[in-house]
């Protein structure tokens, strides 16, 4: 008996209609034996000279953008988001995979560190020794629904993983598969062009909850990456530490990015961040990971006057579709029981059209008591809605301290500040991965300083997902001792061939 | 009604009795006392400049060195360990420290690196973005029974975090109390003389299992070292997944650490490569966790010469003490079992005195079908002992791939190797952390370059142990996004107050 295929389609957020071709749910088997490819051609690819896997990394950027035209054409259809924003998200996808490119060719990341022999060295005499980082095999990646290129199919997880060296199966997020086909082409058409094996990246689609199963307890999977949510990126990481060998996941899951505004920031400029603090909340529907999820703001008169002004930003914001129906529903649902919870008020958007999976912007205020008694508000809302408390500035240090892990926090100070806030930054720079002084935390700047993870549950690991530093997820030391040059691997060979940067008796050149 | 207290006394190993002061074990509320006033003062220890750091370090290898005689008086009588390997290991145990202070100095291990606002920034206008490394907070430390100095209590795992700006709380081995409160009041001493709280180093005492249990799951514990045996070793991670803040398990444990002999270097050197296997399987009375525990040698004749030159070296062994009764018994049970199976033959050393705990050396030889039907050949087995499998040259990278994770693989080949091994160091370099060529895997020479971790189930991280490496395992980043110069931390500070290594805009300097 042959087991009918399942399909699926792209669903436009505008409308809520499917449309476009029916893709193929993807099959264990598949599955496996893309994996069994990939592994097969993970010394080949880890193998690579520098320069050409930068060469192969510029040419994934030049493929993607020339294939711009198409993906904004097709990407705002499939997730509702706008054309700015996918023009955008094309240019960031493109500017991050270069930067990988550009930090292969220094060859840095081998961190390629060479210590000669030491006869005098105690207590023992020391042997030559050599250490580089080698790639860990096949790397799973898990596409996020809400940046449907920069964290997709060919985002910053993809780009990291082949910057070191592992061969990628990214699991395409089926809210835009069409999308994600053509990245996986641009991917492939650029292995082509470089004469590299397709096996190197491949591709699984599919709305089947399993292929999660599948893909996280593959033999032959040696790490995860993930940018997403904290149900997904929890299942991961339990899934990773159940197998017989298991696996690191990096996963970078979702986050409240509390601001904390003192009195002064209002006095001098509350029309300014209202305005800032709207338009974060509201970026991309609401999706985003380092969206602010939650204000202090003071309990004083100034509190007033940012709701005010808080309140004329909202009441010009306009109802919005989100990514998918899932995505649409746990926002209604959650946001229909915290309006019925005793809150003192509820801030809404212009109610727009109701068409398709759209939504409108809800805002609510608490005072620090009812927020302290709960805790349904210090909990992650996907969508256009964050949480204001009115709580005193004095307090926020300690109210800081007892926050959980973020991706991110922030702070609106006053540029005449009264308030000492040395004790609130440091709770801050202790809860999160990125401190942020009067700005917002969407917007996050693909730089070799950015750090996008922050401590559990915002993150599985010490570790980023943005920014080159990612890369350093997927290799492992391994140490040479006494081999003869000729068996030695390339990076650590007398004569550099790679001509990589290396630490030599612990003088860097 | 009042518990009574529980105690415990060293043991020697020379005669199994007991001597020395009564050590009282810890008591759950102590344990609790310590860690809660480690997290009290680990801001003020975090945020200390790198010189006063390096100060500290400097200050607690010199107040060991200082305690050398004591410490060579009674780690002895405590390990059973000859003098000359307990005055060894205060060097390494004093080098490897200084080491850390020498890293901690130049500041590296802060990773600090400046992005400068950039107005032409794609997608969007980039912010000052600059983040460094910061410390995790307190750390639970486990000492090794097997290294007294190097792996105990003030050992690399200590060192490097408090390298790393962790408090530290060591469980001390319970085989060796007295030497581990030794070096306790040498780090106590150094703290006093640096004007430091002595919270930032603790020690917990005791048999009770439960010990484990309390500081793996205590609340402000943020990250564990452990370098010791698998069995603890991934309890410890099964205690840290399954707390409510899952926290990082960086265990290093055991390892079969196979050795593979070509027959050009059988030729060349049989019994060069004889006395260096047979002293690097009975050093330490083969506790090592680099101990080789596997050799594969010819299936031909050149086999058996290997074998005879062997059985010399073994011949002229004496029997000696393992560490403790624990130890002891698991080896004889161990034994027992493996000289019962259908083995091809067994190499015994002198039996020599059988007082104290004292065992003779046993080495099994077997064939490579034997080898791979027999799953209990491929466990560690802590002692004198290694097991020696025959097999043909050519099988080698065969072999190599179906093996398991390892801390180190070796390869013994002729200076006018006619076999092509390019395969086999590919194969041994994915299983293993480190590489060795015509050498003996024990005896690590804490260097930058040194590796000591390896493949799940050697290690649980992809992270080292040895080496100055091991800082990063305790720190983890933070960016600071637009803050004004005068509260960003020192380390990334316009005028770079510390005079640490950083980079900025790309540039080192």
């Amino acid at each position: 008996m042959t087991m009918p295929t399942a399909t699926f389609r792209s669903i436009n957020p505008q409308t809520a209609t499917a449309f476009g071709p029916e893709f193929v749910e993807s099959s264990k088997e598949e599955v496996e034996k893309k994996i069994l490819a990939a592994h097969a051609i993970r010394r080949e690819f880890a193998d690579l000279e520098p320069k050409r896997r930068a060469a192969l990394l510029r040419e994934i950027a030049d493929a993607i953008e020339s294939r711009r035209e198409k993906l904004v054409a097709i990407a705002p259809l499939e997730t509702g988001l706008p054309v700015a924003r996918i023009t955008s998200e094309v240019t960031r996808t493109v500017v991050q995979i270069r930067a990988f490119a550009t930090m292969v060719e220094t060859g840095i990341h081998y961190n390629a560190t060479i210590d000669l022999p030491d006869p005098d060295f105690q207590p023992a005499p020391r042997p030559d020794i050599r250490k580089f980082n080698q790639s860990l095999g096949v790397v799973a990646i898990f596409a996020a629904s809400n940046f449907p290129l920069a964290f997709s199919v060919m985002g910053g997880d993809s780009a990291s993983a082949l910057a070191a060296g592992c061969p990628v199966i990214v699991k395409a997020h089926p809210s835009h598969p069409q999308t994600s086909e053509i990245v996986f082409q641009a991917v492939q058409s650029a292995l082509r062009s470089l004469g590299l094996p397709g096996e190197i990246f491949s591709i699984a689609h599919g709305q089947n909850p399993e292929l999660t199963h599948w893909l996280a307890t593959a033999d032959h999977v040696t790490a995860i990456g993930f940018t997403g949510s904290g149900l997904v990126g929890k299942l991961l990481v339990k899934l990773a530490s159940e197998r017989k060998v298991p696996i690191p996941v990096f996963a970078e899951m979702g986050s409240l990015n509390p601001v904390f505004i003192t009195t002064n920031a209002i006095t001098e400029r509350a029309s300014a961040i209202a305005k800032g603090a709207a338009e974060s909340v509201l970026m991309g529907s609401g999706q985003f990971c380092t969206k602010p999820g939650l204000f202090f703001i003071p309990s004083d008169s100034t509190g007033d006057v940012f709701i005010a002004e808080f309140t004329i930003q909202l009441s010009q914001s306009q109802a919005a579709p989100l990514l998918n129906p899932g995505i649409r529903d746990r926002y209604k649902k959650s946001m229909a029981e915290l309006e019925s919870a005793p809150v003192i008020s509820v801030l809404h958007g212009l109610p727009g059209s109701d068409t398709g999976l759209s939504v409108q912007p809800a805002v609510i205020v608490v005072n620090a008591e009812e927020f302290a008694r709960m805790p349904q508000l210090s909990e992650e809302h996907f969508g256009p809605t964050s949480v204001i408390v009115r709580a005193s500035v004095a307090s926020y240090s300690a109210i800081a301290a007892s926050i959980e892990g973020q991706l991110t926090t922030t702070i609106h100070a006053g540029a005449d500040e009264q308030d000492d806030l040395s004790k609130l930054i440091s709770e801050l720079a202790q809860i999160s991965g990125r401190v942020i002084w009067n700005g917002f935390p969407t917007g996050v700047a693909v730089t070799a300083a950015m750090n996008h993870g922050g401590p559990w549950p915002a993150s599985s690991t010490n570790t980023t997902s943005v920014g080159i530093d990612a890369t350093y997820r997927f290799l492992r030391p391994v140490s040479y001792q006494g081999f003869p040059d000729a068996y030695l691997p390339p990076a650590l060979q007398a004569s550099n061939p790679w001509k990589i940067e290396r630490v030599t008796n612990g003088v860097r050149g």
